[in-house]
């Protein structure tokens, strides 16, 4: 208790000549009371293993509204709201079946259909499968994709050592394969899933037929990366196999649904706002317990933190658990939306949406003066190991937010391991080390106090 | 093939003005060879799961030593030989038993021997317990430790972000707890696991008598996190609660078993040796696939990245897996006396030795000038986010080695999940990620090839 009142007197008394040695103290006491007092674990194995995948429109996504609201009231905030948003509902059905038909051996491989695909007819797809490294092989092929299965076979690079890089180049595969093939008049297509290891893990992940006639639409799937290679080395051995795949996913119709919000409102501006969020629905074949559970935590665990210190904030720090990341960013998008509504500045916004691993920096989208400025708080963090401060996305559900002058940044925890969870059955708690979910945590709530002490830098118009 | 030869040519032709500029391609291809043709994880695997766990004495660190020999015979290196070295032969025998003994309720917790502890009576032991913080309150208890059982039950501090140092300043509870309580009459000891988290395993680790007389040995285990704070939880209920436990462990004659050495003889200063190491035995509980399998591969992979290249060393340079480093590094101490008996000069020593995570810098042991120009390689590395070069212990089996100068250093992967697996039966190959091993295995390799380049600072007075 003590600690508690000491450092709030260091909060309150401002910043004078003393103020690096106060900050430096400051996001100590974040860290400390994030490895030896924090909640977000607990929190995580709740919306893991208790709640489940939290795919948007399904009841557990409910769940899960309800039970962030209830412990964001349980910080004392100053407002924990609802904000009312329509969402796609996709179902996946039936488990998915799949088999390389190789003369007359059948060889069953693990499938799982993409988000917002169709099903295939009730008896499946057979068809030959023509093999492409990407969807610019397909114009050279013309006539010869006609009433076949395109297989999209691009692995990630290995050589990146950020994996993220990585992804961005392969996942047009998925996102645009189907649309793609489906106007050679392909009648389906298989991905390997996006999964820098070899597995049996389908990664699924959202896809789009773009303005296709609905009546084009083609079934599209992703198939685990031992399947990839084995499907690739059987059409090596025999061109014309074919490939049999079913499945039963549907589009039902939108379902109601809501971003969970809680804010401490600010003492000095309370009209500028600063947001820390993550996405609070998950793929279904897992938990979601990276991808994002962690990223909701983290965030609810951030503002907790300030909060246990009694820290005032001169901006309104705004938590936001935004709901259908995954196949809409529907939740993104009417955050924006309604913030444009009530005219609302925002100038800083922080996600987490790359995995519960251990911190190693931020992702910066923002103009050179303000990436210069947070560059310039690197020393803070160098005692925590989280060294890399550089330009990049900030993350999916922020990316809609406009304002004047608006930061934008990322957590960048380590890479290495994110993929071969994203998106697949493996995306479980048990995948989550405490200590690094908890690390996350204290990281974005000391980026948060140190953007609210010391502003953003405004254009010179202003 | 192309790509090899030009290499090759870079490297041969000197280091001229385009010194750096070299040195960052040639690192650059050292990390492209281990992430997209590495050896070092399917040589894990063999070692994890074909061989298993490798006591040192034990059945198995004998196809250790025999396999890792083939294996680095195939590397085409220019000697590999083995170097004979008697070895402890402790075994476990049973598997342990034990529980809290509260009034009429039993209630069976998991505790493992420590290595070199001796055995219970073949019926056990029960006692009462005493819990103790460490081994400075023992001396406060006096009498009242007679006929106990002592409970060393202080946790690793959490606070730390290098999980190391809480581990060092946990170690001694471990290490010469029973000594100690042994001086004043305690029958047994049971100590906390040294681990982070609260879970189901008992930690092994070594644990020393001293120079205790052996009539006065009592046996020592650990206890799980879990196991522990029940055990604390019930003794603040009933501290008069009593404590069983039963192992047969036993010390056998010593074994004649061997570090296994393979180099590539320097072409300008074959008589200076570098060093690249890890440790081949491993606890009996699991697979030791972080404490050292991974070293071990790993610097077999990095003498294997420089050969792939054709790389010709200035000085040697030298793979050795030693043995025994976790109960007597005999193997470190023999390799030290046989160099001293060959008026051997080493000049550097890279060892990995704590576990297979995402490398994050360096831990160097060295004087203030060349502390100053390993530091000055950080820039070759910042691509590949290992940043962290800091004074520290370079690793156990390293330790003995003297030379007049002598660079020492330990990889420092990341921490925060090693103190889940280290001594564990969940040291475990399915706790290893192939990328994370690939990054550490580069970062020696280019860390070995910057110091044979640039070679060290020798004193003045030379």
């Amino acid at each position: 208790m003590k600690k508690t009142i000491l450092l709030t007197v260091v909060l309150l008394s401002g910043l004078t000549s003393f103020a690096q040695s106060n900050d430096e103290k400051n996001i100590k006491s974040f860290y400390r009371k994030a490895l030896t007092d924090s909640k977000c674990y607990m929190w995580l194995e709740y919306l893991s293993n208790d709640i489940g995948s939290r795919l948007s429109g399904s009841e557990s996504a409910a769940k899960a509204v309800q039970y962030t609201k209830a412990q964001l009231e349980t910080l004392d905030l100053d407002k924990v709201y609802l904000q009312e948003v329509m969402v796609p509902h996709w179902v996946r059905g039936e488990k998915e079946t799949a088999y390389i038909l190789d003369n007359k051996t059948k060889t069953v491989v693990p499938i799982c259909a993409l988000g917002s695909s169709v099903a295939t007819p009730k008896t499946g797809i057979t068809a030959e499968v023509i093999e492409v490294k990407g969807i610019a092989d397909l114009a050279a092929l013309g006539d010869k994709v006609k009433g076949k299965i395109v297989f999209y076979n691009r692995p990630m690079d290995p050589e990146n050592i950020e994996t993220f890089k990585s992804y961005g180049a392969c996942v047009d595969q998925r996102y645009a394969g189907a649309k793609e093939a489906a106007k050679l008049g392909a009648v389906g297509t298989i991905v390997r899933s996006m999964n820098l290891r070899l597995d049996d893990f389908p990664h699924t992940g959202n896809q789009s037929y773009g303005d296709l006639p609905k009546e084009q639409y083609i079934p599209t799937a992703a198939i685990s990366t031992n399947g990839a290679e084995l499907l690739s080395e059987s059409l090596k051995n025999n061109p014309s196999l074919k490939f049999y795949f079913k499945q039963s996913c549907e589009t039902l119709p939108d379902v109601l649904s809501y971003n969970v919000i809680g804010e401490i409102t600010g003492k000095e501006h309370p009209e500028d706002i600063m947001v820390v969020g993550g996405h609070l629905d998950s793929w279904d074949l897992a938990d979601g317990s990276h991808d994002d559970g962690a990223g909701v935590v983290q965030s609810m665990e951030a503002i907790r933190i300030l909060k246990s210190f009694n820290y005032k904030p001169k901006n309104t720090i705004r938590v936001v658990l935004f709901m259908n990341e995954e196949n809409g960013t529907r939740g993104g998008k009417k955050y924006e939306e309604v913030a444009k509504q009530n005219k609302e500045n925002h100038i800083f916004a922080l996600e987490s949406d790359s995995g519960g691993f251990t911190p190693r920096g931020f992702s910066i989208d923002a103009d050179d003066a303000n990436l210069k400025k947070i560059q310039g708080y690197k020393d803070f963090f160098e005692p925590y190991m989280v060294h890399s401060f550089t330009m990049g996305h900030g993350g999916s559900d922020i990316d809609p937010l406009t304002s004047k002058t608006l930061v934008k940044v990322g957590l960048k925890p380590d890479s290495q391991r994110y993929f071969d969870y994203h998106h697949a059955a493996n995306d479980k708690f048990d995948a989550i080390n405490k200590r690094e979910l908890e690390l996350g945590a204290a990281t974005m709530a000391s980026l948060l106090y140190l953007v609210d002490q010391n502003g953003i830098v405004l254009p010179a118009s202003n």
